[in-house]
């Protein structure tokens, strides 16, 4: 009660001109040690998601800059298995729920996500820049009980696909299910496929038949369709839990296709948007308005054959607002969707980078026939060249001499209407100054950790709000509050002897550790 | 002496109806121990290079399966810093040679690159795969005491880079070089930018003009261009050497254009072709006829100003030629230039896959108006599918579900006219099969060599036809005849605490403990 107490008289000076953004949050030169950021829960419901759209909307939860969300993010293919993967799980049962007379999600389009949200961030306004931390991400356990810890995803060979229509085998148009099963509890860190079925004409509880996979959320009549046990069956897929769509509401338009992805982020489907990633959206409509879902539990880039492994994810995530009047040289006219992890800077261009604004009215139709790696190639290199200008002080000559010696660039996807190309810029490049390293103990004590260290095995402890992580130097193994993670980077000891990580390490575990249970 | 004479017993054995391909040729059941490949060594100078054309031509050198050459492969933009990459360097100086009356290498074009070879190989005919495998890459010291110790490479964004004429700042048309510098010896592992300048109009020593960078090998007058050595000051950019250009000579013409890559390889320009790969290329004329050059010491994926960071070095590769009638899956109707490393298999996919049949007549020139990623990540993933579904054995419906929840799609370039997009198959996907473990003495002690294990120190050595292999346990740092190296992969213990490699490992360093020095 204390915390929260003082949390909110900080939040409510940090909302006025006092706002602080980032991980000054916390830093902040006043009573730091009783400074917590609020946690609050999203569950998987029907009241706390919209299906397909992205836009403008009533928050379902209003969060103040610093606060973490524990969000529920379940899958638009839950229907492609419905034992294994809406069954017996009443948030999953209560949105996919449909029959003659009833429709719990009635309104499905024009997307096919299941966004939870959208979350109000207090004071955002257009110009700020929303960052978006993923602290944690976690299978979520089907609620069948007849599969106990396991959770599945479905994989689907879709017409929207990049080689639909052009497969060696007829039919060349097939669609094609695949269903992967993982261990809920991380027991293994891959998945295997358990079977597949090709798609046949599926009648809704209105009685519409959809010959092809046209709607989310039917589901499939399993006696209906042929199963193939015998599939993939000495292959591993490892297990990279990530959203396929996490995005702020644009100005644009005030309903918004959940499946092209743009400025404001939207269905990037880049598996580095990951547990360890920080996102960093543009924000465009007051409040913000912050929605999360389609968690995929693999994909390649390119996204290839349509679909991830889409499963359910439950995640934590920090919010924090950059004012627009104090936005560093990387934040400011920032106009897309950047991700910064422990090693990279990651750059998302696309074939057009504002469809909305650039095609017109029909916007949202158009993008589909205009769908180019060449444009969204384009689109990365003259962004990139951009950042390293703006956000590394680099001139032109310097930026573009750099990204050709050094940056990769990637194919993000090409099955989401506005194609992806992204470029991973090297932190490492520039050492110290986007590296840079700070003594463990002091940089966690700073806010209020408690640092304990055990010689002997070579075992740092680092507790704070109830919260434990402890790791060994040199390892990226670790336990937090006892269940095993991995570190986004290993604590090294440096010349002194003396144990040192990253700034962006500190802020990330500290907002990890301020989490409350 | 005897070595060399069991060698020839052997290869007049191999090169008929006996003939093994692979790594058979050392490991056949015939007296093992005494089987060495010849090493050759193949030094630059203008008897040894073709300049821009890697066709059909007389060999500069032919080898038999399982050789090893140590080859010398040049800069063609040494010309952008003569007195630190040509200067004192009499096979570099010889291949440049260009005054009024007299030109060594008269005959430059179509392409640009400086080509080692081409290289024959006994018995290789169309329909065979040539293997090349990248034992080592050094960066070749500059000749001129001046600069001792030190090699430099040039960058350059060009008129044929991705965002020439769309550049912030006025001229947007400009060229710039960039030099770099680094340390021939390896002792940082880093290139530093040293200076750069505005490409100004040359005139050659026939007086012709270029007042755009359009003809290889022109000597810049430095009195003409203004350098700027406050450029990139604290910036470090790592050194990955790699081959941009190596192929085998393609049937379709006799005069073949070094720039554009295509089925038979050439300039893939991938940075993964570096020490420690293995290229397979499809043989379409008799003798393979296998060209080197064009090294990079750093590119990133797109090698987006048009040039890598471009530098000489010195290599050892091991050919090996698998006839037709004898390959395995993977390597069965191979139509495309492909990647293996200890951990992948890179498929590389272009705009035409064979522009040379595709296009017609003028696909040399009509190339460069018809580049698309588009097109080229559609070839990829063709490609990608096939090999999948030949070499890994899975159903079309498995390969392609496969792709789009593991596989990485990116853009290897976008400057070669028939741009690149390449697609990375992680092997541990698939366990065994395709990165099977095995005892690391048994292994090696087969083909002969020596095992020696300190059990304090956790070292094992390899020693094997007077060079010395040794390395710790668990570490990818290791000596090379007393050379600090980087292990492809660090040695294991299993489970009953045996020191165990991958059966790539042993394939890759029972070939570069082969050489003879």
């Amino acid at each position: 009660m204390g915390n929260r107490l003082k949390w909110k008289v900080f939040a409510a000076l940090s909302i006025g001109s006092l706002l602080i953004p980032g991980v000054n949050v916390v830093n902040a030169d006043i009573d730091q040690v009783s400074i917590k950021p609020k946690t609050h829960v999203l569950k998987a419901n029907s009241e706390n998601v919209r299906w397909g759209n992205i836009g403008k909307g009533e928050a379902v939860l209003t969060v103040n800059s610093g606060d973490i969300v524990t969000v529920d993010a379940i899958t638009h293919h839950s229907g492609d298995d419905y034992e294994r993967m809406i069954k017996g799980d009443a948030g999953v049962e209560d949105i996919f729920h449909w029959t003659e007379s009833e429709k719990t999600e009635a309104d499905r389009g024009p997307g096919v996500h299941i966004m939870t949200g959208p979350i109000a961030v207090e004071g955002a306004e257009p110009g700020d820049v929303l960052e978006v931390k993923i602290l944690d991400m976690k299978l979520r356990p089907n609620g069948n009980g007849e599969y106990a810890g396991k959770t599945y995803g479905s994989n689907v060979a879709a017409n929207w696909g990049f080689l639909y229509g052009e497969m060696e085998e007829e039919p060349v148009t097939r669609e094609v299910v695949t269903i992967y099963e993982m261990d809920s509890e991380g027991g293994t860190d891959y998945a295997k496929a358990l079977y597949s079925y090709r798609w046949t004409p599926q009648t809704d509880p209105d009685g519409n038949v959809h010959p092809t996979i046209d709607y989310p959320g039917v589901v499939v009549d399993h006696t209906t369709v042929e199963e193939n046990h015998n599939v993939l069956k000495d292959v591993r897929v490892p297990v990279r839990l990530h959203f396929g769509t996490m995005s702020v509401a644009p100005k644009e338009a005030d309903i918004v296709d959940s499946v092209p992805p743009s400025y404001y982020g939207g269905n990037i489907d880049d598996w580095r948007v990951t547990e360890g990633a920080t996102m960093y959206y543009p924000v465009s409509v007051p409040g913000a308005l912050l929605s999360i879902g389609d968690p995929h539990a693999g994909q390649g880039d390119s996204e290839l054959n349509g679909t991830a492994i889409e499963t359910s994810v439950t995640g934590d995530v920090q919010i924090i607002l950059h004012k627009k009047d104090k936005l560093d040289n990387k934040l400011k006219s920032l106009n897309f969707p950047l991700l910064e992890n422990e090693n990279e800077w990651v750059v998302h261009g696309f074939s057009y980078a504002n469809h909305l604004e650039e095609l017109g009215e029909d916007a949202q139709k158009e993008i589909f026939d205009k769908s180019s790696l060449d444009k969204a190639m384009k689109d990365a290199a003259h962004k990139t060249k951009a950042f390293l200008i703006r956000g590394m002080e680099l001139t032109e000559d310097e930026a573009y001499s750099l990204m050709s010696v050094t940056t990769d660039f990637g194919v993000t996807q090409v099955v989401d209407g506005n194609w992806g190309v992204h470029a991973i810029i090297d932190k490492k490049l520039f050492g110290d100054a986007e590296r840079s390293m700070t003594p463990l103990r002091s940089s966690f004590e700073q806010f209020g950790a408690k640092i304990e260290w055990e010689p002997n095995t070579k075992m740092v402890s680092i507790l704070y709000n109830g919260n434990t992580l402890s790791a060994k130097i040199g390892e990226t193994k670790a336990a937090f509050n006892g269940e095993t993670v991995r570190l986004i980077a290993p604590i090294q000891l440096n010349a002194q002897k003396s144990a040192e990580v990253s700034e962006y390490f500190v802020d990330f575990y500290q907002a990890k550790l301020s989490k409350t249970n």
